[in-house]
């Protein structure tokens, strides 16, 4: 066994007896029990635990009725779990006085560490080697610990604590504390029930995804949900989500840091480094992982999952008592990308028996406020539009009824008893009594139009993810051997030069344009002669990137004179753009002709590894940012997925005139340049293949960047 | 006096009447108190209504202690309004006998008119001749009524008045019954007044605009909000806006039917033309209407609306115990437009030395945990940031807190009492007596991060507006003299000859490239020769507006064999393409060369009249739908709204290596087509100036399509 494993199963170990431990220890225990060092005995002891509780402090024998111990030595036995809510300076010696009892585990309380600037991390760091040399697994520093309600374990200072608590299906981690005991009282009065609650504070150790793994296994856990204020390991959250698909308990995530101000904000204050958000977005999406903007959608997304059968499709239905809200659905919905059917003809039939005149009976239905006289309007109403095959999942949005509440609670538990199929009430200023009604019965409620769709699109989205994981199970894509791709680039080193960069992506099946290198005006004329088609000339230098910003490009040129001139005007303007440059020369090649430009693009990420892009066109890139992303390798059905994610994506169609291009080949490129990018992962920093342009015999790579090092 | 204004004086009177009636009499009543026709009864009884009230139904000689008469007739006064609630076969009448009673309004409770098809449709045109006969004014049907809580007029079967029910400063209108009565009902949970609530129903007589602009006329009102599920008087929502806006008194709108699919559904349930939902945008923001974009967005602007002062401008300050709570709002308000100003020297060595140093005393400030422990380091910091020249409005994001309402409470009431400028608290979570505690205390709550940015850009957007309103009040617009704009236009209809319009447009300033008109390929071959230049050849036909599609344009022809191959291939395809079409030529113009491609254009649409467009290039247009639209006429300052309003903005400051373009002059060019458009809106029906080319000389129409009545 090789130190790495160790250290994961020493990990493993400690966050199995951190999460669920037999006995706990408070290191610096105090007799103010609403102090930080104070509170988690009294919620230990209000809560119930029912393993052993140790106190660690020489001012005190005893307090609330627990024996309180002068040190660590006192205690005769070996707790799981320590929590150290001491000042600063003297944690490390305690985390070594913890190894020396061979404790396993501890939650550090303090704050004083990196969230304060360099002499914070200068102690972190400390930290972190007294709990290597130690065996001693930290969650923290500057947390405000865990709380496992199964087993009653609260081990926190959080004031959500203060409240009634009770456990539930839900384990949710977060890395702060504030906003996590936000979201987690907003669960509470959801009536979501947190099994497991986990703050990790600044993670020097253990980690938001190692510790999410662990509550993934519990078998009473159904779903995972965690707050981030970003990702400093990407490998980690990729193994995470695979578990999360393997046991199928969806894993929702909402991350802050989305624009680049925010990035910056984090990263002053969780000394967390910012990451392109883009980039954890697509791996979420990549992986089958749900991301909720703020934490009410994240509720509202866990509302639905925890309730609700996962729908076989996109296809909604929706039933209203307004023609308002079916509208507001509706357009939410297309917005979102979920469909709204056309329901079967005998449905239609059947409802236009069951509706009043003044209602609707096409998909959005109407059953106007008549239900509240007649409920078999309602209840019929949703069963007979379940059971159309067109349909996937229903919505039913209602409002108040305030004195119908046990008629309405009573009417959908005997649909969830009779129907399979998925369905979500959206009951709008829904008395209390209503929701935990529902609840009682198993059946998911949410507040608002909008967000019951935001909800059951990512629910749809969940379950489509899914299906993608179960079908890619076992599948292997077409490996390009790591050794004989990353031989060519052995010599390679920097920006590489156009001639080789283009030789080898045409060697493994990227379709380039054919480009050769003058050095002088007469090698650029005879080039151009050879090839008796207009030509491009552009700057061969490994220190310019940007060709256009250096004026080192000029296009369809096709006699002597203008090649000459340009061929001085493009050495002329790059030696000026970038006097100290290496001027290689001039690529000469075909002019190409061709509507539509892509991009395509690899990045290596300090916390994502190989990254791939793909975008549209030209300047829009930059101005509209619409690209998608992915992790390298992937296949080309994820390519596809990507290009569907273009918000220009209707251009592939043929626009006013224009030709539909091929999609499938476009999708094929960039799944070859994924798994180059994948099996060169050693070497290659970055490759952009810009333009790429679709012709009428499919897209070729008319330039590109290749950098390596 | 003209008809037009005693109508309109009666609909005042009749309005007035409705919204604070002296006496209401129930046009059949029930003593089933609990049914429709029985409700209002029991509201007005129970709720204290000092008015008279007349019960009419033959049936009974009292209910519930108040009289019953056989009919109107028995009555010894002239009530101000009547309910009807009838079937809608005996409404018409019944308001006939209104009429003759002299009685000025009815609400009309009775469903079974256009909502229901054809049938009720042809009822509902005999109601409406029978108000106009009777001069009773209608507000319905199919409607739920009103409330007036001020006078304790609840002439309504809305569930909303089932519970308790108090006044306040909101004045509510609404399309729907049952999402107005969520939308009620949520505002009560919200502490929200409402002192006007009216469903306005199928509003066959008296429209929403009508109706709230008495209720904006009331002093007790200080917000004015409305649902809409479609708009079908523009003018009426453009005069509202504008004695919104004269009052002061914010008016906020949740409008369904956003995308098409959702105008199509919104069509078949209410009977409401569907309108092209960006056009109601441009003109709500052209008139500083506030859209919030569902009901409880609106409640939240509501809330800050009610309680706080108007922000000077768009700098946001936010501080919160929370860094991930201060990314998300950082990310929100940048996506918004608000800004997060870096805050003076002096402000962030005050804030250094509040602020525990595991905080942040940079703009988002994050104060920490600590003020529990130490509330000055929260109000210190609040006021500190107030002060600061650099920023006009603040939100403070906290949560929990159920040990601390009062300490917090009182912190914020000092502050509010002390400062004057605004500030909004964020309190995720809060106890309701926190909630009330501020109310009390004239502070706006809310309960998220993102939702309060949200409602925090409304209110900054809506004193943006009103800045501008007032600046423009008394400004003129140079005004082209409608009858010799409209006299060129006299002998002109259908699609007119690109010469013609060419020369129009020209002849009031729009910079129009040159054309000729080539009947024969000898005529075109002697226009290139004039120009000595390359040139594009185009098809002219009345009959072909989409030039491109019918492979009608050749582009940069400089010999003669092109332009001979072309001017055939242009006349020979556009026979095939359009084989009925008269074909007048070709056009020949000098090949212009530019950049950038803008589009601008005018649609006289049927609600809201004469409205204008800009979007940024060709294809581009129509794939991202990137455009901007105002109501005619407008001046250079709108049009530099609109080009602000684009999402590929950017791109007008110039793009890797491209040159930024004159936006002044493009805006020129949008205002002064919107000037003439304003002034041939009784001729003109579309007007598409595509592509203007931006050269280095500013904006140049190249093409264009002009259409006339």
């Amino acid at each position: 066994m090789n130190s790495s494993s160790t250290t994961q199963d020493q990990a493993k170990n400690a966050i199995k007896a951190m999460l669920s431990p037999r006995s706990i220890v408070i290191m610096g225990a105090s007799e103010q029990l609403n102090k930080i060092n104070g509170r988690p005995l009294k919620f230990l002891l209000e809560k119930g635990y029912q393993g052993g509780i140790y106190l660690v402090n020489p001012k005190y024998s005893e307090i609330a009725g627990v024996t309180c111990y002068p040190s660590l030595d006192d205690i005769d036995c070996i707790p799981d779990l320590a929590i150290i809510a001491l000042p600063a300076t003297m944690v490390c010696d305690s985390i070594i006085a913890l190894g020396k009892k061979g404790i396993p585990a501890a939650l550090v309380f303090s704050s004083g560490f990196g969230e304060i600037g360099p002499e914070g991390k200068a102690l972190e760091a400390k930290l972190l080697e007294a709990a290597r040399k130690s065996g001693v697994r930290i969650c923290g520093p500057n947390c405000l610990g865990l709380i496992n309600a199964f087993e009653s374990v609260y081990a926190t200072f959080s004031q959500y604590a203060d409240g009634e608590t009770y456990s539930g299906p839900v384990g949710f981690v977060s890395h702060s504390g504030a906003f996590g005991t936000a979201i987690a009282a907003l669960a509470r009065r959801r009536e979501i029930g947190l099994g497991y609650f986990v703050n990790t504070g600044n993670e020097i150790d253990l980690g938001f995804s190692e510790i999410m793994q662990e509550i993934l296994l519990d078998s009473r856990i159904k779903v995972v949900a965690g707050y981030l204020e970003g990702i400093k390991d990407g490998v980690a959250l990729k193994k995470l989500a695979n578990l999360a698909m393997k046991y199928n308990k969806p894993l929702v995530l909402t991350k802050v840091g989305r624009l680049g101000a925010g990035a910056l904000a984090a990263a002053s204050h969780t000394g967390s480094l910012a990451v392109e958000d883009g980039l954890f977005d697509a791996v979420a999406r990549q992986y089958g992982v749900v991301r909720a903007r703020n934490e009410e959608q994240m509720l509202d997304i866990l509302e639905v999952m925890l309730y609700t059968p996962l729908p076989a499709g996109n296809r909604l239905g929706i039933i209203t008592q307004s023609g308002g809200a079916a509208v507001m659905m509706a357009d939410r919905a297309e917005e979102l990308g979920l469909q709204i059917p056309q329901l079967t003809q005998g449905t239609e039939d059947a409802l236009k028996k069951i509706i009043p005149g003044f209602g609707a009976y096409r998909n959005p239905v109407d059953v106007t406020g008549q239900f509240v006289a007649n409920p078999a309007i309602l209840r019929d109403s949703i069963k007979v539009m379940l059971d159309d095959p067109q349909i996937d999942i229903v919505v039913i949005w209602l409002q108040l009824m305030t004195n119908h509440v046990d008629l309405l609670v009573n009417l959908f538990s005997e649909i969830r008893q009779d129907v399979k199929k998925p369905f979500v009430v959206c009951w709008v200023a829904a008395p209390d009594e209503a929701i935990s009604g529902l609840h009682k019965n198993g059946i998911a409620v949410l507040r608002g139009a909008e967000p019951v769709v935001d909800a059951v699109s990512a629910f749809v989205q969940y379950s489509q993810a899914r299906r993608n994981w179960l079908q890619e199970q076992g599948q292997i894509l077409p490996e390009i051997n790591p050794k004989e791709a990353l031989s060519p680039l052995a010599k390679l080193h920097g920006v590489v030069k156009t001639i080789s960069a283009f030789e080898l992506l045409a060697g493994i099946g990227v379709p380039m344009a054919q480009v050769k290198l003058a050095t002088t005006e007469d090698e650029a004329i005879n080039i151009w002669k050879l090839l008796s088609e207009p030509v491009v000339l552009k700057i061969e230098s490994p220190d310019i990137t940007h060709k256009t910003e250096a004026n080192g490009v000029y296009l369809n040129l096709n006699d002597e004179a203008s090649i000459r001139n340009a061929f001085r005007a493009i050495m002329k303007s790059a030696a000026e753009y970038a006097p100290k440059a290496v001027l290689s020369g001039v690529i000469v090649q075909k002019m190409s002709k061709g509507g539509l430009e892509l991009v395509v693009g690899v990045k290596r990420d300090a916390t994502f590894g190989m990254m791939v892009m793909v975008g549209i066109g030209g300047i829009m890139v930059e101005v509209l940012r619409d690209v998608a992303w992915r992790q390298a390798p992937f296949s080309n059905a994820v390519a596809m997925q990507m290009l569907d994610e273009l918000r220009m994506k209707a251009i592939f169609d043929g626009v006013r005139g224009s030709l539909p291009v091929d999609k499938y080949a476009i999708a094929k490129l960039i799944s070859k340049v994924s798994q180059f990018a994948d099996s060169v992962s050693s070497r290659l920093i970055e490759l952009d293949l810009n333009p790429i342009l679709m012709g009428a015999d499919g897209p070729l790579a008319v330039d590109c960047v290749m950098v390596v090092d």
